[in-house]
This record gives structure tokens, C-alpha cells and sequence, in this order.
């Protein structure tokens, strides 16, 4: 029952059928990545993913990690994956070129990111914070820490963190007190930091903390923070190691879920620690990766929604109890259409949300890797896309793995099933990289109110001409796009409505915010899902040799248009109806 | 952060203003609890529940139970908080007067269920326990068995347990193989039942379990089920302890949430044990009190989501987090609009919950205690009410705990802060006493589909008939009076719908009926929110001495008809448009 194997298929299928179709096949940078290539190294992913990382999950959960001293002590297991992933070159994919990096576009190693958070969400945000912490030291360090440092972080010898939280200081970063005193060409780092994931442990050679400091003239607020890079041992500058650096994990946190990681408070005492970027630029160096990893968490959350999912599947196709209609003989669960309504509302759900992961995912190296007149708009649409991506999917994520926990009845509640393990985990996915309200606040107020709804109208037109341009080829299509339509035109109701509302109602945006990207992340969803009914139509009509899969995905596709795509309307309603009542109790009265 | 302090204000209205108008107010067995009557008791149990029994739940969750032997730890303050429950006589309150009880109606003693519920869940368990046991030996036993255990069981000094599933026989008990062989006027019984609450400890002088098995000549399948009494130790005819019967506990499950109660894994040896009620007819026996049961976990779901909601506001109120609109200070989170939200979303729907538990209940309690005239009418309603209770509300109580931990942010994650307990706690509401999925097969096919309808409608047509009987006093009724009206409508297309095309769709009812659940449950919540609004509005016009509570519960209460309740849409469209889907995709497909 603890089985997990990528679903290459889908992946595949979101990244040509649906990123693809008007996106990369026209750019040079994503030529080289064919059919061939992409299933060649997914195989190659999966197979790590599946018998090395994945097996260690269910125990790493059981053992968790734990601190005596100066030292963490990992799951069984944890070591052996870890060397195995970087010595198949898998962290440097999306990497720099010029140290040691490969150099492809994210869109392509994001399914790669995805199979690994499946196989242990725990054991995985070692690799993942680290890539963080490359690309940060990538974009804003100078000569001279880069080369030092970067490429051992490329190839796995090193890990990295991000150190951002204080225990004042969660969503506002703005009061943090961590300090950086000035000590010839380096600084003395002193504070304490909390939820440093993976923070200690001894999986790789050194670890590179990224964190977030005041310098000593700073001015207050957001506008005075720095951004140090603080390694764990000293680094001599023919690149062996030196010294033990002051800085130390000073406990675990106890946490409802990912046991298997080690969520550290570190303390810096006189650290030494090298500036990276500009003075006081410490949060706009911190916020160029801010966007991928967002995209990451919500890539993580189909990650284990999928994990969550197979297991499901798994026991609904074992489990016998109960008979169905007239006849008398037992049947399997998954003959209960109860159990299949929760199957399909987790495998729609899932399949939706991958290709929107990817499809956020391209906007951003689009962004980067178009010609110059394109850039823009990509960039528009991926800081649209971003906040939905990571809040719509996390949330729905929630959903997803608890009703994994429901369709193993009874077992569902027992830790040793392993259901329950995936519920916990992730329940983390709505709160890091900033919460489901720091999303739904960036996204009605930045990526919204401020440009007037432009950006946002602009992805609604592209919606409607792709509906427009399909030959309706089948009444199941003519269906589905009218539902789309319908719903289409009920969210530009309620832009009109926030947008000449907001000015005079100084807490709509804040009581709307949340409704209003459920709202768009269920809309855009619909979108995608009635493009893979149109592919899959084609593709069924064309006899192809994937019929079976082409057939699920129609069926699954169908299901989210039909069944969960109507909630808009009750976002919607919410939105119109209940924002005024929002902050209409007065504090004294909760 | 954890404080807890029974809502014993909105637990009176609920009774006397939501049950109490039309129902209770006119029957002669409610007469004497009047205000002051219930003022008083809920106050006292406020009291042992708030300051004896919560104060052991965070470290009880900790400490967990384990089984060494035949013997259950239990963790510290757990026999203080019994001892004290026991002594204040509080387990006897809706018991037989016969066998030590004060005879009061459910009705009356649910309020203080709710309060032990959330003081702390898990020891909860075991009262509540040993009530279903009672009521079942008052129904069914024999003068003999009564006068031997019951009044032992109504004054605590024996607690009780329910021993029904077996690893193959879970929703489904008609495949159950536990066998109960004849013994002169005992029976042998021998097998293995798990999930058993409560099955060991030593917190009570013995522990009574009803078991289901097997008579060596019994039919196949439910027919075959006999209900026996089977005593951890031996009663002598003179009351006194004899030696321990051939009962243990043989493990404890590892399980999700409800750490600090044991869950036993119980093994049957030749246990000595009796017979209660007539050969093959135990599941009856054990149906009724299923109801109860039933309603009782709804109850639990308000119970936790009321102490979740608690300590989410008080973080709410403590926490300093960013700034609000133009002012620079810093400010509480409760000033964020989102998270208001979140308050209120938890809040309005716990408040509605409550009333619709007491409402099923009371209702339970005129099909006993009404003129015969009047019995079948209560029982139908209090038959129909049931699953929905049940569904509706442990679902709703997913979400409300879910929110809890969000409101925290990351310290939400961290287990010491005790939010993530609630959330563990809470996901088995939709499990035990029967799935949603069987609440839901309860629902369409017995309570609705098998009397076309009839016990539905009846209870439609009161719901329109007290809104038009309203004076609209106010356009804040009016307005909720509209929207409780138009989602009336939407929920009578569906009947229309399901009761026409059942007949020729096989699988329609199983496929709608979790969504046909939810939409009543939320239909009923938004007409009891509808009465809050007018009763609210009517004494706050009356200037009563109450206003701050009357008007909060105006508010949350519109919050509910406006922002939740338009959700029976989304249920009806995706009854209508996704029911045919459910089906559709061959399991080989999945």
C-alpha cells in the first residue's frame, strides 16, 4: 500500500499538451526538449524517486529526526538517498552552466521537483531550499562568494537554508532583529532564528545559511534589511574547510507533520557572515525567488496530493467490505460510487492542478527566456499566476489528502496505514512561503486593484478565445464549454464589482481576498480542464495508442468541469453577499 | 492559549429560543427546566468541565496511553477529573431513576456532553461510552443483568464499551465472526474486535462490554447477530467483584489524534458473557441506540470545533502581526480582515451546529416523551435529522479545526501550541459511528428515496412556513428571509430530480448522496440561522439586558445566510451536472 510511482504520463501530458501547445513549441529555448527527451529522463527521475527516495518515507516519519548537541540525527535511509540523488547529477538541472549546473529551463526539472516531494516531502526540502538558496546566491552574490561557493551547492556537496523567521517576525518581516555588525570585509551575524528547515544536520559537507539581518545605520522596517550568507564551516579560499562557524541549531521543532525534517531554531552568536547584494536590499534579493518558491509549494502540494491519491486508490482496490445493488457478493470499496465521487474528486483535482503548477511555472522562464517585446507579458501573467498557483493548490491539497484519510474508513485514523502521515504533512502547505491570506493579499492588491484588473483581463480574454477556437467537436465539449462560459462571465461580475467597489469600502479587498483566489484558481482549473477534454477528444478520435489514458483524462476532466467548477458561483455569491459583514463585529464582541 | 470555558449562554439560547419555541415550551416534560433551572446546572458543569477536565487534555495528548500487560496507563489528572465527574453526579443525569438516575430528557443533559467533549475529547470518550452502553442494557437486558449492572454503570463505578468491528468487518458487520457458543445459562465467547474505545484502563472498578457475535446455529449475514454482555470481572450475585473473565486488551492503536484515549484491540477467549435482548437480533439492539450515538458525535464536532475556535481567537487577540491600511502601528491579527474571516467562518457555523445538534435531539426525545398522537411525527423528523446531524456537522468540523491552525499561522504547525491537536482530534468525527458515505446511504435511500420524499418535504414546508410567519421587521431579515427562501427552491429541484430520476439511474443515489447530505445540512443550518436573526433582532429591539450577545449572534448568524449558505447551489449543480459522472470511468481506468 505504500507504493509510489510518478505519474510520468500526466506529467508528460501537462507539459506538451497543455503548457506546450502555445508556449514553448514556439520557443528555442525548450526545442531540444522533445517527446523522447522528457520521457528518457522522467523514466530515469522515477525509477530514483520510487525505489530509493520513496521507501524511505513511512520510516523517516516513524523515526523523525532529532538533535543531541550540536548534531541531528536523521531516518534511516536519509543518506543513501541523498548521495544517490547527487550523484545522478539530479540538483543541477535548472542550474547555472558555469558551475556545474545543466542549464535547463525550470519548466523542465519542476517534474522532476514534484516526484521527489511524492517520494518524501521530508527527506525533499533538503534539495529543494537549497536550489533556493543557489539561485538567490546565483543572482545577487558577487564574484567572489559565487565562485567559492556556488558550484559545490550545485552538485550537492553543500546544502543551503533560507533564514527569515523570528518569533515576532512570521508574515512581517518588517520588526526582525537579527543583526549584522560591520567586521572588516565580513559581519558578525547575531539573533535567533525560527523554522530553519533543515537547518543541522549532516547529509552534506557544509551548510550555507542564507539570512536576513540589520545592519547596525539601517533604517527601520523592510527597507533596512540585508541579506547574509553565513556558512556552517568556514570556507578557505582554496575551497577546503575551516573552522566551525558560530552559528548552531539550538532545537527541533515539534511539529504536526514532515517528522522526517529537521525544522530547527538556530541561533548566531558573532557569526561571521559575507554580505550578498546590496545593503539594505535584503528583501527584494529574498523576493527574487519568492515567485519560484511559491510555484514550489504548490508543486509540493500536487506532489503529496498525488501521494495521497495512489494510496487511496490503492486500498479502494483491495479492501473488500459491503455489497453494491442487487447483488450479494462482496465487492472491493471502489465499487461504491461514494468512494468513486472522492477518487475522481482527488484525481481531478490533481490532474488540474499539475498542469496549472506547470503552466505558472512556464510563464516565469518565459519571462526570462523570450525575446524582449514578450518578456512583459509573461512576467504579468506569472506574477498573476503565482499566488493562485501556491494558495488554490495548497488549500485543495488539504482536502485532498484528508479524504485519502476517509476512504481508508477506520484505517484512515491509524498511523501505521500511512494515510494519516500525508494529511499531517500536509497541512504545512498553506502556511509556509507566506500564508493562504499573504497570497490572496498580493494577489487582489498587487497583482490586481493596482493595475485595474488589466493583467487579470487579459488572461479572461485568452480563456475566451481558446474556447472560442474550438471545434466542438462533441456535445460533451459543447457542455463543458458552456459551464466554462458560464462561469467566465460570473467572475467578470465580481471583477467589476471589486474594482468599482474598493475605493469606498476601505476593508473589501481584505474580507474578498481569500473567496476571490479560490475563485480564480477554481476558474482557471475549469480552463485547463476543458482543454484536456478537447485534446482528449481529438486524441480518442485519432485512435491513439494511449486510448486508455486519453479516456481517463476525459472522464476525470468532465468531472472537475461538471462537479467542481460550479463552485465559483458560491465564491462569488460569498464575495458579493457576505463582504460587508466581514468587519462588522466589533472586536470586544468575539 | 488554553482556556477553555463552556459557551453556556449560547448553549441556553440554542435550547430555549432555537429548540424551545415551537417543541419544548409546550410539553409537560420539559416544564421544569426553566432558565434558572439550566442557568444553574450548566454553570456547575461549566465549572468541573473548564477547571477538572480541561486542564488534563494538552498534557494528556502528550503523555498518550500505553499498554503494559493487561494494564492501560492512563495519563496524569485523568482520575481526578472521573472521580469528580462521578461524584457530582453528572453521568446519572439522563438515566433510569430506577437504577440511580435523574430521568431528565437527552435534551438536557446534551449541553454538558458538549462541555466534557471539549474539555477533553479524548477522556470524554469514556462517559460517553459507558452512556450508550447504559442504554443499551436498559432497553434490552433482562430485570437480572439490570439489577446486577446498571445501577453500577449509571453511578460510574462500572464504565462501559461497544464492541463491534473486526478487521474484516468494519461499515459492514454482516460478515463479523465472533462466536458466542452456549453454556448453561452463559455463553463462550471467542474472537477478536478492534477500534474498541475505552477497552481497558482502571479508571472505573469494571468494564462492561456489549459485544456482537455469533450463535453456533445463527443465519448468515445481520440477521445472525446477537448482542452479549461480557464483564471485565466477574459480578457475584451479591454485587461483589469475582475473578477477572477471559477478556484482554491485547494492543492499543497508534492512532492520528486522540492520543490520551485508549483504543483497544480486544481479544475474546471463552469469555463468560449473557445474553442481552432475543437470539439474532442484536444489530436491532444495538440500532437502538445508534440515533443517539449518532447525534452524540455531532456533538463532540461542535464540542472540539468550539474549543478550536476559542484558542484561535484567543491567539487572534494576543498575536501582533503587520499594520492595517494607512496607520503604521502594529496591530492583533484579529484586525485583518482575513482573519476575521476565518473567525467568523468558524464561528457562525459552530453557533448553527450547536443549534441543529439540540434541535435533532429534542427531537429524539418527543418521539419518546410526546402524546402518542404526536410520537411518529417527531420520530420521522428526529430519523431524518440524524445522518444529516451527523454528516454535516463532523465534516464542518474538519474545516472549522483546519481554520483553527491556520489562523496561528506557523506556530499553528507546531504541536506545543495546541491548535494541531484539535485538527488530529477532530478527523475522526467523519469516521466512527458510521462514514459520511454510510450517513449519506442512511440519508437518500432510507430517510428520503424509501417514503418518496414525504419526511423531507414535511420538513421544507416548516421551514417555509416559519419564514413567512415572520414579521419582516428589518431589511437584515428580509434579505436573509430571501436567500434562505431561493436556496428552499434549489433544494426542492433536486428532490424533484433525485425522486424522478433514481428509478432508471442505478447508481444516482450513491453517487449524489454526500453532496445531497451536505446541501441539507447547510439548507437547515441557514433556516436555523434565519430564526437567530429574528429572535436576535426582536430583543435587541427590545432593548434586552443581553445586547452584546444578541448582537453577535445577529452578525454571525447573516454571516452564515449570506456567505455559506448560498454553497447549497454549488451541491445542487454538482448533483444535477456530476452525478452521471461518478460511474463513468472503468476501474481498470483509475
Amino acid at each position: 500500500m505504500d507504493q509510489f510511482l510518478p505519474p510520468v504520463k500526466d506529467m508528460i501530458f501537462a507539459l506538451e499538451e497543455i503548457v506546450g501547445k502555445g508556449n514553448l513549441k514556439s520557443n528555442p529555448h525548450f526545442e531540444e526538449f522533445d517527446s523522447d527527451f522528457l520521457e528518457t529522463i522522467y523514466e530515469s527521475a522515477s525509477e530514483i524517486a520510487s525505489e530509493i527516495i520513496a521507501p524511505t518515507n513511512k520510516n523517516g516519519d516513524e523515526q523523525g529526526v532529532s538533535l543531541s548537541g550540536n548534531k541531528v540525527t536523521v531516518p534511516d535511509g536519509y543518506a543513501e538517498a541523498y548521495n544517490a540523488y547527487v550523484e545522478g547529477g539530479w540538483p543541477t538541472l535548472s542550474c547555472n552552466p558555469n558551475y556545474g549546473g545543466q542549464g535547463m529551463p525550470t519548466t523542465i526539472s519542476m517534474p522532476i521537483n514534484e516526484m521527489v516531494m511524492g517520494a518524501n516531502f521530508s527527506w525533499a526540502h533538503l534539495v529543494l531550499l537549497t536550489n533556493s538558496a543557489i539561485r538567490a546566491i546565483d543572482a545577487h552574490a558577487n564574484k567572489e562568494l559565487k565562485d567559492l561557493y556556488l558550484e559545490k551547492l550545485v552538485t550537492g556537496h553543500y546544502s543551503g537554508t533560507m533564514n527569515l523567521t523570528e518569533p515576532q517576525a512570521g508574515s512581517d518581516l518588517s520588526v526582525l532583529n537579527t543583526v549584522a555588525e560591520p567586521n572588516g570585509d565580513s559581519f558578525k551575524i547575531s539573533g535567533q532564528k525560527i523554522f530553519i528547515t533543515w537547518g543541522e544536520h549532516e547529509l552534506s559537507e557544509n551548510i550555507i545559511h542564507l539570512v536576513l539581518a540589520r545592519l547596525p545605520d539601517a533604517p527601520e522596517g523592510v527597507k533596512g534589511i540585508s541579506l547574509f550568507l553565513v556558512p556552517k564551516f568556514h570556507v578557505n579560499k582554496d575551497g577546503t574547510l575551516g573552522e566551525r562557524n558560530d552559528v548552531k541549531a539550538i532545537s527541533l521543532e515539534h511539529k504536526l507533520g514532515i517528522h522526517g525534517c529537521a525544522t530547527c531554531v538556530m541561533s548566531f552568536e558573532d557569526a561571521t557572515g559575507y554580505l550578498v547584494g546590496n545593503p539594505n536590499e535584503g528583501l527584494a534579493c529574498m523576493f527574487t525567488m519568492m515567485n519560484d518558491a511559491r510555484i514550489g509549494v504548490a508543486c509540493e502540494s500536487v506532489a503529496i496530493a498525488e501521494r495521497a491519491y495512489q494510496q487511496a486508490l490503492s486500498y479502494a482496490k483491495e479492501r473488500v467490505q459491503g455489497t453494491v445493488h442487487s447483488e450479494s457478493k462482496r465487492v472491493t470499496i471502489i465499487h461504491h460510487p461514494d468512494v468513486r465521487r472522492m477518487l475522481l474528486t482527488m484525481r481531478s483535482q490533481i490532474e488540474v492542478m499539475r498542469a496549472l503548477v506547470y503552466v505558472a511555472t512556464a510563464e516565469m522562464d518565459l519571462s526570462d527566456l523570450s525575446e524582449t517585446d514578450k518578456k512583459l507579458s509573461h512576467k504579468i501573467k506569472a506574477d498573476l499566476l503565482t499566488p493562485i498557483t501556491k494558495g488554490w493548490c495548497s488549500e485543495i491539497c488539504q482536502e485532498i489528502t484528508s479524504l485519502g484519510i476517509q476512504i481508508h474508513g477506520g484505517m484512515g485514523y491509524v498511523e501505521e496505514t500511512g494515510a494519516a502521515q500525508h494529511y499531517r504533512d500536509s497541512r504545512i502547505t498553506t502556511i509556509y512561503e507566506g500564508t493562504t491570506a499573504i497570497q490572496a493579499n498580493d494577489l487582489i492588491g498587487r497583482k490586481f486593484i493596482k493595475d485595474k484588473g488589466q493583467g487579470l483581463l487579459a488572461l479572461i480574454s485568452e480563456m475566451k478565445n481558446s474556447v472560442d477556437d474550438f471545434d466542438l467537436i462533441d456535445d460533451d465539449l459543447e457542455t463543458a464549454s458552456q459551464e466554462l462560459h458560464n462561469q467566465i462571465e460570473r467572475t467578470e461580475n465580481i471583477i467589476t464589482f471589486i474594482l468599482s467597489e474598493e475605493k469606498h469600502r476601505e476593508y473589501l479587498s481584505g474580507a474578498v481576498s481569500f473567496y476571490f483566489l479560490m475563485m480564480l484558481g477554481t476558474l482557471i482549473g475549469g480552463w485547463l480542464a476543458v482543454r484536456s477534454i478537447e485534446i482528449s477528444l481529438k486524441a480518442l478520435q485519432s485512435d491513439s495508442i494511449d486510448s486508455d489514458f486519453y479516456e481517463a483524462k476525459l472522464i476525470s476532466s468532465k468531472f472537475f468541469v461538471l462537479s467542481i467548477l460550479p463552485k465559483v458561483n458560491f465564491y462569488a455569491d460569498s464575495i458579493e453577499k457576505g463582504a460587508d459583514l466581514v468587519m462588522e463585529m466589533k472586536e470586544e464582541l468575539f
